[in-house]
């Protein structure tokens, strides 16, 4: 629905607050994600899965409860239920914590609800970009044992020395492939390619959980005995209610974990569009919103 | 290999035990499974996981450890290490009991191990055949409810009436199918057709497991949005590990869990494999060898 403001992962200060608010004042550091409202009534909003609520009304185009329609971050401000907003610890940067807000979250959420958060436990990452980066980051903060599984040799040094991954797999590499046979416990799929999944299933451990996160446009081709055999799991995970969306906040902040950057003003968005296209960028653009629009008042 | 004996649903009585077997004695009514050995010390076997042990040896047409080929049930007597072996309690009978050493493990585990075993909660048991009907019955056991899925309306009856289910969905009616949308925890799905998933898994409430117990030829196709959205899963199961298949007799033995079973000769078990075919059986054929061998010799 045009005009659209896109933008779901923002992070800003407040300006003002409602009178009912009590949650928040004006000059916190706060972020804002996929989600801006829900019916705030049923059993999964009572229980902290806003994520799961039928009546969740997405950060941009979307029709709010009101009737109004919903516009995202690309903007000066934004108005939001105080339910939706997360605080940021005084530690964490907006600008490396921004991403957090829908890509930590992704990653974040399955690893705790799947048992992939124990320390010496096995976990897969399938897929080095904006979700596979943090995702790897997340795995070490919970001290697990990470591989990184990539189409892409020369992502090597950059997964094991920048972002301290234990292991590397070339997935087209049938050696290397076969010597991770059955040693995960779990994966991080986010890849959005359609890929046979049938070879990265069976890196799994008896019981195994491969955990999608990417989505793929077409329907996967699953070999049933990929499952049956090893009693494995293929679920998937959209997000996260706004409970654990803090906790992945705050448990960010105590391990360090931000987001690879490139800060970028919004005069660069299409050629940020034509990078993102070719993978050309660690990891994600981040847009600097209130820079811009100062350079844009002084000239 | 030929030839080959088929049988992996054994029940019987002990006729010899050897000298370092303490478990069983002479006369003991007992059963055997899909396993009569297994490596007996690797993490799963350690874990009571025979099933997942890589060294896994079946009841037929496997090659055992000392190189011979296993025999099935389908002869006068089978020689099998005491570890798998399961104790019948007095009250099982041996005829109706012996499919649950398939059968009835395959649907057991996978409601024990997704927690699909408590009182109040709804599992769906998708195809009502040899495994379904095993699985209403243990899922009433365990006080859920029970929805039958089924492509045959004819069947409504039968799965109401019969096996105490508490609704029934014809899986091609829109209607019912709306209406259960998104009301299961869990659906145990006995199918071995390749029908496609997305209709079914859309029963499914945020976060409920569809448990594949069925062995489809062709790999499933299985939409992403369809997982993502709502965190559902999709899990294989395959039987169980030795312990919890005893656990599973003494718990059938405790609630009169027992499969519908027919009763036949070895002499008719072409005749039986026609019917089959058709899917003319209610549910499982049983072929009574010690009966048939009498009557053998008496001739």
């Amino acid at each position: 629905m045009y005009p659209l403001i896109p933008g779901h992962e923002i992070a800003g200060v407040v300006m003002e607050v409602g009178k009912k608010v009590n949650r928040f004042k004006s000059g916190d550091r706060v972020g804002v994600g996929c989600l801006v409202n829900s019916c705030q009534s049923c059993e999964s909003c009572n229980n902290g899965f806003e994520n799961h609520c039928n009546g969740g009304i997405f950060t941009y185009n979307s029709i709010d409860k009101d009737g109004t329609v919903t516009y995202g971050g690309y903007t000066t401000s934004v108005v939001v239920h105080e339910r939706f907003v997360v605080r940021f610890p005084d530690s964490m940067p907006l600008d490396s914590s921004a991403p957090l807000l829908c890509a930590g979250i992704t990653v974040y959420s399955p690893m705790k609800y799947h048992g992939l958060n124990a320390p010496g436990k096995h976990v897969g990452v399938l897929g080095l970009g904006g979700l596979g980066h943090v995702a790897v980051k997340f795995a070490k903060a919970f001290g697990m044992k990470v591989t990184v599984i990539s189409s892409s040799p020369g992502k090597k040094r950059e997964a094991m020395e920048r972002l301290d991954a234990d292991a590397f797999v070339v997935s087209g590499n049938g050696e290397e492939m076969e010597a991770a046979r059955a040693t995960m416990d779990g994966i991080i799929n986010t890849v959005s390619a359609n890929t046979p999944m049938a070879p990265y299933l069976a890196l799994l451990k008896p019981t195994g959980k491969m955990i999608l996160v990417g989505l793929p446009e077409n329907p996967l081709e699953i070999p049933p005995f990929s499952l049956v055999v090893g009693n494995r799991t293929l679920a998937g995970s959209n997000i996260g209610g706004m409970a654990d969306t803090q906790e992945m906040i705050d448990l960010a902040a105590k391990h360090g974990v931000t987001a690879d950057i490139e800060v970028i003003g919004a005069d660069y968005v299409n050629t940020a569009m034509e990078r993102l296209a070719k993978a050309d960028v660690r990891y994600r653009f981040v847009i600097d919103i209130g820079n811009t629009l100062q350079i844009a008042a002084a000239q």
